[in-house]
């Protein structure tokens, strides 16, 4: 069966949905309206339907969606019933965060098939740390553990000035994805997948929210009445 | 004026624009086309004209749009100018990965208008460090740091059991938007801003388009010539 092919903006959208289904499932939901759903994504009702309309008939109307059964669709569409095993480069701060929050995240979320497996220094303070269980081995080793542990993720959280070396060796070593936290653009051929990640987005897109709140508690009451 | 109301798609999206046009201004790039612009942030050309008009004429047919012009409004759009300042509560390793980041990109980024002024932690060993020039101050002073700091956004780093409370304190001072990393659903009054953080969706997607790419890869090319 050929690939669907699905907007990017659409795919986006269907992960944050399930990560919401996820939650609906923890606090005990079986179904969720699009409305639900939308206020919960920051997404229009009419958008959310018309998103999952794409994979076929979810809902039903006056019920909403079956939480379960849309969860197993998205997870089929997604791809993430099959584990993706991901190395990290850069055992600093942000790489520790990024590997503590995985591991506590996939033993409790159906919706993560991602899994850090190995994570690379070239800091040998560093090296033979364990991080949540997850083994630092030196760069050098990073083409040789790659194929031992059949990773096909990489994720970069090196300083930006060493970004493009790193990423230029996950290349050769056969990565097919990378995710790149160091604050420069990197390039890669255009077989290997690439994202770009910015911790500042959720950030500055608060600072927008709060910024429109506050302008809108200083409007005016509409005036109820006119005249004396 | 009143604030114009913007969709949420919308805002997330002018955000990630604004990213690629700091990323281009590094370049030394001047102009950008839609084209450009949809390819760097996976949005279609048409689209990105569409945001874009919603501000006024910002483009120049067959030229695209002046780089630094459109930096500065959506400077503007998005309130970027006045800076944000945060408090961040959990000084744990995604704590202090946030607020390095922070640290560097502002130093270094016009986009980024929120500043993290404090971290708060209730482990007696962790107060007093400093995080690259950021102080962690014990849990019972948040609400007085909060006014001291003039702190408006505040963000949660705790584990998830203790989120909620964080939450509630922070609302108690005086907070006007929170961004919650713990995961596990927060609630606050409906004038409180509030963001979910979760570090595990760009991995999700990047997961999602590497697959996509395996598919499309095993695809038959389509058949040139019909015939023996």
């Amino acid at each position: 069966m050929p690939w669907p092919k699905i907007a990017d903006a659409v795919v986006r959208r269907l992960v944050v949905y399930l990560r919401v289904l996820d939650q609906e499932a923890k606090l005990g939901e079986r179904t969720i309206s699009s409305y639900r759903l939308a206020a919960k994504t920051g997404v229009s009702p009419a958008l959310v339907r018309k998103d999952l309309a794409w994979f076929g008939e979810f809902g039903t109307r006056g019920v909403g969606y079956d939480v379960a059964y849309l969860q197993e669709q998205l997870h089929k569409i997604l791809g993430l019933s099959r584990e993706v095993r991901a190395v990290l480069v850069g055992a600093g701060s942000l790489g520790v965060a990024l590997t503590r929050y995985n591991v506590r995240r996939i033993s409790e979320d159906r919706s993560i098939s991602v899994r850090i497996v190995a994570l690379f220094d070239t800091d040998p303070g560093k090296i033979g740390l364990m991080i949540d269980g997850i083994e630092v081995y030196p760069l050098r080793q990073l083409a040789e553990k790659i194929r031992e542990l059949g990773a096909t993720m990489g994720i970069i959280t090196v300083p930006a000035f060493a970004a493009q070396s790193v990423a230029d060796e996950l290349v050769k070593a056969g990565i097919r994805g990378i995710l790149n936290f160091a604050p420069i653009p990197i390039h890669v051929p255009p077989s290997v997948a690439l994202q770009t990640a910015d911790l500042s987005l959720e950030m500055q897109y608060l600072a927008y929210v709060m910024e429109a709140k506050r302008a809108e508690a200083k409007e005016p009451e509409a005036v109820a009445t006119v005249g004396p």
